[in-house]
């Protein structure tokens, strides 16, 4: 998702009257007010022992059965639940979001947690590989070898301010990283810093339940700029996982391939999440269903949909029409900060007044400081085939419609697309050969292709995924969603012709601890 | 392997007196004689156009199903063998390496194409993940979603000068990349032309005999820093493969990371490849079989062992003894090219003039232009400890012996190790306590630990690694070796609701390509 990323300043002024300890309050996005308690920020210093404490733990934690990460992951859950009232009550001050959609988010965040125990459990997290020894081949014969993946060490994750929870300090990209074996520090999101702090406390309880070294998890609070470049540079750091702008990810990236030993960033960044409407495909709900997926949450969503394609003539009149009428008795919904908030009518109203875009119709601003209206626009295909800024996305409740006379039109438009983590089709089958050839285009654009749905949901399983081509993420190869994205904090290991008292137990021949592998190419065990 | 990129001026001057059409002749490396006949550069327009021509091929291709990529590889193994002795005989001519080096080599090639058919075949390169619908889970139901892995794109492939064939234009990043669904460009290595042209040549047969469009493979001359650069910038390339030098590999990270979308590159450099000799592994062939792997092809091997540990004292003194005795009496083989051996023997040299290093023994020079003499040093770990420029890779047979006091000193310097492409540990079973320590430092350094063996087979199967953390590479979660390395080239898709008309084959409910699928995150159809 783009938006902006906030550091510390942006939220809440940095109190320095404790003379070298600045802290921060966390700003109450409905009233402007700062709240209590006061969070002390880290300092480079902290930066440094966190980093080594979790190089440290990482000799013991890389160590453990599956068995036992699974047990862990399914602790963090049970203890993440047994303050769940607390992190939604304070997340909701924190962040402005419901308490509906917070519930929400805190079961799919321990859902996440779980899946990836049960993925340990299966055994399909080792990448594990026998090539057993041929000791009769000609010319020569074949040593043994066997491979598994190992954890590449300690993770840095960088919460996000628009899931709290899903994609913060245990979010998914903690979850995938413990999975695979890495302790994990998380440069915690300066915009909710109390519920921070309350799920690094569970997390933190659950190290110590399940006996584990201290260091296998960290918390950080900081400017991005200051503590979270350190954090990246730091040499004992073997991965980074980020969501947030593409502007973030990319000066992250940046540092980490300027390291004396590079490290990868799997950074989710920017998407406009095009959704291609065929006229076969307009039911009578479309309006509602896009005016619902672009509006949840006040829009604040790495898949909301930010471009529509939907056809000239009477039909598509209708949607816009219906569109309209929704949207002018919206009223706008509180966003995560002042400073996103802002961010968003400033780009919004950037995107209305490019030569050619008319306005659709726009919302109310709700109650409270940082409630901006929806917004929804409206261009020609000719014209959008001739500017690339209609692209940009605008990260809340705003999108433009594109408006065509030929399905045609939607290839060309799909090809000049940049990368997405979603694209959308809704057609009947009428015109299944037309479908067939967009979507030929937009498996080159996206990660995701949703058919007759909306992209706003993102299944938390074994065949999701949430990536994609640049700018989508940095690294296309992968996900940041689904049991996929351990993958992303893994590299591979092969012994050779090891002695079985020395093999790793994964890769023994009788198989202690039930792990799926690939013998000669075929799996077996599974 | 760190060796000199050698770019085509400096193995032979450019031929500018056909106007603007410059061209090369190889050089026998034997005798410093240029050969023929010419060979045209190609020109930046040509780099373009083949570009275009790959993209357009790759929107076939990609969807060519695994029996005919399988069928198209298998075919280039057939072509390769029909013209087998001509490659053999122009190889010897332009690489200066045996017959029976290369013959082997060539064998090693068409058994990779055919591993990869066989992957193919075995329905495991898909990635085919399917978690189907819910339509009954509260408190809402999941969509049906599947996940396959497509092609990234047209790949650049840098052919590396030490294997004429299987790192070269039809090796094994070419085979992984054509089995990823990938179209094919390499950047041929100037110091073969001849063996790049007749490779080339079997490679396009191969295309027109499948029925494959033209742009699927494709083939350039001319020097890295032009053509090599301007390929890697080529909007419609989307991932490199190389194997070369650090230097040369980091450059093109370089250019790729700075593109206005990114690609990825899997750069396969440098390593010492340290060997470990507790003195419980001291059997009587130790001294025989080290020389023969660090002279084996002039040490011109990514996995040459250019580091051995070996205990102070008797045991250790008849080691150096004996090898000093061999090294005495061999003679230099030829190397690749004449740029690669005077870096040889100026980084031997400089090995050898680092204080507190002492000869062990050299051996003199070969017949003809470029046959520089084996070498061995020693050093005590001590020394070893303070001296960071005693790691630096000497691409060529010379190696540097460390003495150790006690086994905690090899601990101490594992732990101080860059990334390696291989690790080697020889011991017996009364070691085992200290050896299990060993390769727990190990797995962090190396891509691949040899137990009693040497490193420099790299044998081509499913669990092989062929990589390692930086240095090694420039992707440690990956190998450029074995079946692993074809999900370098691909990306997973995932489609949610698509009805089964819509679907790939490869997602279809009745997987009629017979793909290995994992459902609800257990395995089937292996």
């Amino acid at each position: 998702m783009t938006r902006p990323n906030g550091s510390a300043a942006t939220h809440a002024p940095i109190d320095v009257t404790a003379g070298h300890e600045p802290r921060i309050r966390a700003a109450n996005p409905v009233t402007g007010d700062l709240m209590e308690p006061e969070f002390r920020l880290n300092s480079p210093l902290e930066v440094d022992q966190t980093a080594r404490l979790a190089a440290t733990a990482f000799m013991i934690y890389r160590r453990t059965t599956p068995e036992a990460k699974a047990g862990f992951l399914e602790t963090i859950a049970v203890n993440i639940e047994a303050v769940g009232e607390d992190l939604v009550s304070r997340a909701m001050l924190e962040t402005g979001l419901s308490r509906l959609r917070l519930v929400g988010e805190l079961a799919r965040t321990t859902n996440q947690l779980r899946l990836f125990a049960a993925a340990l459990r299966a055994g399909n997290v080792g990448g594990i590989r026998v090539d057993p020894a041929l000791p009769d081949r000609t010319p020569a014969p074949r040593p043994d070898i066997r491979m598994r993946k190992i954890p590449l060490g300690p993770v840095a994750v960088f919460g996000s301010s628009n899931f709290p929870f899903a994609f913060s300090n245990a979010g998914g990209d903690t979850a995938s990283a413990l999975a695979a074996g890495c302790p994990v520090i998380v440069k915690s999101h300066s915009a909710h810093p109390g519920t921070a702090e309350l799920a690094t406390e569970a997390i933190r309880k659950s190290v110590r339940e399940s006996g584990l070294p201290d260091g296998v998890y960290g918390a950080l609070l900081g400017s991005g700029k200051e503590i979270g470049a350190l954090l990246v540079s730091h040499p004992e750091i073997k991965a980074v996982g980020f969501t947030g702008s593409r502007s973030g990810g990319l000066a992250l990236a940046r540092i980490a391939s300027e390291r004396p030993e590079p490290i990868p960033v799997f950074a989710e960044m920017s998407s406009v999440n095009p959704v291609f409407i065929f006229e076969s495909g307009l039911p009578g709900t479309i309006s509602r269903d896009y005016f619902d997926a672009l509006t949840l949450g006040s829009g604040q969503f790495c898949t909301n949909p930010g471009l529509l394609f939907l056809p000239k003539g009477e039909l598509g009149d209708n949607v816009v029409r219906d569109l309209a009428r929704m949207l002018q008795s919206s009223t706008g919904q509180t966003m995560l900060t002042h400073e996103i908030s802002s961010a968003y009518e400033i780009a919004s109203a950037r995107l209305g007044a490019i030569g050619g875009v008319e306005t659709v119709a726009r919302g109310s601003a709700g109650a409270g400081a940082n409630a901006p209206p929806a917004a929804v626009y409206e261009v020609s295909c000719d014209r959008f085939a001739n500017e690339p800024a209609l692209c940009d996305e605008v990260f809340g409740a705003t999108s433009l419609i594109v408006r065509y006379s030929e399905p045609k039109e939607m290839l060309d438009a799909a090809v000049s697309l940049d990368g997405q983590l979603t694209a959308t089709v809704h057609a009947a089958m009428v015109d299944e050969k037309f479908v067939r050839e967009l979507v030929g285009i937009l498996e080159l654009k996206a990660g995701r292709i949703i058919h007759n749905g909306w992209p706003t949901g993102v299944e938390v399983g074994h065949a999701m995924v949430h990536g994609g081509p640049f700018p989508a993420s940095s690294n296309s190869r992968t996900t940041s969603v689904g049991t996929l994205s351990v993958e992303r904090f893994q590299r591979p290991v092969a012994y050779q012709n090891f002695p079985e008292s020395l093999l790793p137990e994964e890769l023994r021949e009788d198989n202690p601890w039930g792990q799926v592998r690939t013998v000669n190419g075929r799996i077996e065990g599974a």
